[in-house]
C-alpha cells in the first residue's frame, strides 16, 4: 500500500463537492480495492478565493498549466462541463500521458471518435460513466458486461428534468407551464430549461449509448429530437385511459434491415413496460441484445453523491490499470460506419388526437382516410364536447414515420377535420421484439 | 488479430450450448471487443458419442485430463454445476495457470475465499458472473460499478421458480401445489423443488452478493433462510389489501451498530417498490450505497442465452486481461472477517395472521397482547368467519425478531386465538434508509 496516484480535479461544482466527499468518506474501501491510495492533489476553480466545502488539505489553482504540468498527476477528473475549453484540456492532458474521467455528455456526444483515438495513442484510460445516466452503471455494462451480445436495442429514460415534470403532470394532472415552474423552484430544472424540455441532453446521451451499443459513430446530428413541449395534460388522460405512460425517451435500434435508428421524443409506453415505473428525477436503460434478451438498469440520474460514485467508478479502474501497469482495456476503437436509417423510414405506432365536427359519420371518414393512406387502426376514442366539436382520439399499428406523416396531411385537409392537436409514438415492447 | 485464445468448456448442456451457439452466432463483434480470437477447443462431457447441437468442430473429450494437460488451453468454462468434481477441477485447472470463468453458485458461495486465493497466488483471474443473477450484470458492478460506495444493503428476487410461482399464486390466486405443479409443466421448476423453493439457491446467492456489497467472508451456514412453502392464497390476498405484492427476497444489511445481517425469505414489499413489479421468471437486485443512493439491477435470472451472455462476458474480460497481458484486476482479496447479526436481533416490521375466537373484544386483547410485549401495531384487519371463529391480520411496526417471537409465543397462550396462521416479514424501504 505504498503507491499514491495523483489526481487534478477540473471543477468544484456539486458533482465535484460529491467527489471530494465520497473519495474522503470511504477513503479506506476504495484504497482497498484498488491496492494503492489514491489523493486528490490540486483542483481548478475560477476564483482560488471562494470558500467551499471539503476544501481543507486541496491545492486550488486557477492555472490549467499548473496541473498540465504536474508530472505527479496521473488522472484528470474533467467535471467543467461545455465543450470548450473541456476539450481542450482533456486533450491535451492525454497527451501528457495523463488519464481522463470525465461527466462531460457533451464532449463525448461531439468528440468521442477523437477521444478514443487520443487515449488509444497516448497509451491512456479515457473513461465516461458519468455522462449518461448519472450513478447508474451504464457505460460499463456497455463496454464489458453485455459484449458478448450483438445489442438491438437501447431505451432509456435519460433525463431526470424531463421525468419529473411528466411525472407530475401524470400524477397530478398539472399543465405543462406549472411543473416547469415546480421544477424550477426544486433545482430540478434550470432556469433556462431549453436543453432539458427539447430533448437535447437526452439525445447527447443517446448518441453515446447508442455508439457503445452498435459499435457505431453516431453523432449528435445523427439523433432526431423531439422535447416534451407538446405534452398536455389531455394527452396524458388520454394515455391513461389506453393503458400507457407519456414518457420522453431515448431510443436506439439497430437491424440489417433498416440500419441504425437514434431518436428521443415523448412516447406512450404500456403501463407494464419496465421503464412505465421510472418516475420522477430517477433514469433507466432498458437494454435488448441478443443473448441476454432484455435487462434495464436503474437508479439516480443526477445528483452530486450518485454521480461521484459513477465518476469514482472510473477513478477506480483507471487506478487499478495503473497498478496492473496496463491502459486501454476497454478500448473503443472498434467503431464502425454504420447505415443511418432515415426519419421517414423509422416504424412505430402513433397516438392521433383530433379535433372534428361532432356529426355523424366522422369517425367513417376518419378511420377512412387512414386507411387509404395504408395506415391500419388499433384503436378509436371518440369524446364528445361543447360546440358541436368532438376529439377523437385513435391509435394505429405499427406503421412507416412517412405513412402517418402523409395520414395527417390528408387528415388535415379533410372538412370534418378541424385540427391535428398531438401526435405522439407509442412504444409497444410486444411488437418491437 | 493474430492471436487465438483457447478455451476448455467443462460441461454441455443448456447452459454450454448456450455459450457455444452465441460465441458462434457474435463471433466477429466478440474478436473486435477483445483484439483477438477466442475458440472453444474442448468439452469435457460424460459421453462423447451422444450427438447434441452446435457441437460440429468441437473436440470432446470425458477425461478431465486432457484439458488440464493442454498448454493451449488459457481459459476454463465451468459449467458442470454442483460441488464435485467442480471445486476440485477448478483448483486444480488455476493451479496449471489457467484462468476460470463459472456459473456455479454452489462453489463460490461454499469456497469462494479459496478460489479467490488461489487465482491470486497463481496469478489468474477467477470469475464468476453467471453464478448470480443469470444474465443480469450485478458481479461486476459490485466489483467494479459500485466500488466507491459503501454498501448498505443489496435486496434482490433471485430466483426465477419462486418468483414464477409467486407471480402466478397474486395474477390468478391459485395455491402452491397447483403452481408447482404448473412450473414443473413448464421447466421452470425441477421435479424435487427443493433447493428453490425452500430457499436454498437464493441462499447460495445471497451469500454470494454480501461477500462481494461488504467485503466479508459470508458463507452458506451464516445466511439464515425460509422458503416459499407456507405462503397461501389467502396471506397474498391480505398483503394486496395492505398494498403490498409477496415475494422471495435475498436480503444482505451492513451497519456499523448491527453488523452484517443476510437472510432468505417471503416478505410483504410495497407495491411502489421498484422490486414489487419483477415479475415471472425475471430477476433483479436492488442495491444502495452511501453514494450511489439507490441502483436496481433487471433481467432473466436463468436461461441458456442469458446466462451464456453473462458467461461471455467473463471469458471476454479474462481474453482482455491475456492480451493486456495482466490478471486478477478485480481481486477480490480484500474480504473481512465483519461482526454478524444474530436472526433476533434482526428488525422488521412483520404481518401476523391469527385465527380467533368471533366475539366482543377480541381484537383489544390481541392488540393489548403484542402491546405487553412491546410491539407496536401499524394497522389490523379482522374478517368474520363462519363457525365462531374470525380471522385478524396484524402488521407490526418495525421491531426485533426476538419480540415478535415472543409476542407470537404469548399470543398462541390466549384462550381467545385458535391458531397463529403465519408470520412474514414485511420490508418498508421507507422504515430501512
Amino acid at each position: 500500500m505504498e503507491k499514491t496516484i495523483k489526481i487534478g480535479l477540473l471543477g468544484f461544482g456539486t458533482v465535484g463537492t460529491g467527489v471530494v466527499r465520497v473519495l474522503r468518506e470511504n477513503k479506506y474501501e476504495i484504497s482497498r480495492k484498488i491496492g494503492a491510495r489514491i489523493m486528490i492533489k490540486t483542483v481548478l476553480v475560477r476564483d482560488t478565493h471562494k470558500k467551499r466545502p471539503y476544501m481543507e488539505g486541496l491545492q486550488l489553482t486557477d492555472n490549467f498549466q499548473t496541473i498540465l504540468e504536474d508530472n505527479e498527476i496521473d488522472i484528470i477528473i474533467e467535471l467543467m462541463g461545455g465543450l470548450h475549453p473541456a476539450h481542450e484540456y482533456m486533450l491535451q492532458a492525454m497527451e501528457k500521458g495523463k488519464s481522463i474521467v470525465t461527466a462531460n455528455k457533451d464532449v463525448v456526444a461531439q468528440f468521442g471518435q477523437e477521444m478514443f483515438e487520443t487515449a488509444s495513442k497516448h497509451q491512456v484510460d479515457f473513461m465516461f460513466e458519468a455522462s449518461v445516466g448519472g450513478g447508474i452503471p451504464i457505460i460499463t455494462p456497455l463496454r464489458q458486461c453485455l459484449t458478448a451480445n450483438r445489442i438491438t436495442e437501447v431505451m432509456g429514460i435519460v433525463n431526470g428534468t424531463t421525468n419529473y415534470m411528466l411525472t407530475k403532470m401524470t400524477q397530478c394532472g398539472s399543465d405543462y407551464t406549472a411543473v416547469l415552474k415546480e421544477a424550477q423552484e426544486k433545482g430540478y430544472a434550470e432556469a433556462n430549461p431549453a436543453a432539458d424540455v427539447e430533448g437535447l441532453d437526452a439525445a447527447r446521451k443517446a448518441a453515446i449509448l447508442a455508439s457503445l451499443a452498435f459499435n457505431a459513430h453516431i453523432g449528435l446530428d445523427d439523433v432526431s429530437v423531439e422535447g416534451i413541449t407538446r405534452i398536455t395534460p389531455v394527452d396524458i388522460e388520454y394515455a391513461k385511459e389506453l393503458g400507457y405512460v407519456v414518457k420522453l425517451l431515448a431510443i436506439a435500434k439497430d437491424s440489417p434491415e433498416k440500419g441504425v435508428d437514434v431518436r428521443v421524443h415523448p412516447a406512450f409506453l404500456p403501463k407494464n413496460h419496465p421503464l412505465a415505473a421510472v418516475n420522477d428525477v430517477f433514469n433507466a436503460i432498458f437494454v435488448r441484445g441478443n443473448a441476454i434478451g432484455e435487462a434495464m438498469f436503474y437508479g439516480r440520474g443526477a445528483g452530486s453523491l450518485p454521480t461521484a460514485s459513477a465518476v469514482l467508478a472510473d477513478v477506480i479502474d483507471v487506478a487499478r490499470d495503473i497498478v496492473n501497469d496496463t491502459f486501454g482495456r476497454l478500448d473503443c476503437a472498434y467503431f464502425e460506419k454504420k447505415r443511418l436509417c432515415p426519419l421517414e423510414a423509422t416504424e412505430s405506432a402513433y397516438y392521433v388526437r383530433l379535433l372534428v365536427a361532432d356529426q355523424p359519420g366522422v369517425l367513417g371518414a376518419i378511420a377512412t382516410a387512414f386507411g387509404e393512406q395504408g395506415v391500419s387502426l388499433n384503436s378509436v376514442i371518440q369524446t364528445r364536447k361543447v360546440d358541436h366539436k368532438a376529439e377523437i382520439v385513435a391509435v394505429t399499428h405499427t406503421v412507416r414515420h412517412a405513412k402517418i406523416e402523409q395520414a395527417v396531411q390528408t387528415l388535415q385537409k379533410l372538412p370534418v377535420v378541424t385540427e391535428v392537436r398531438n401526435v405522439i409514438r407509442v412504444e409497444n415492447a410486444q411488437e418491437a421484439v
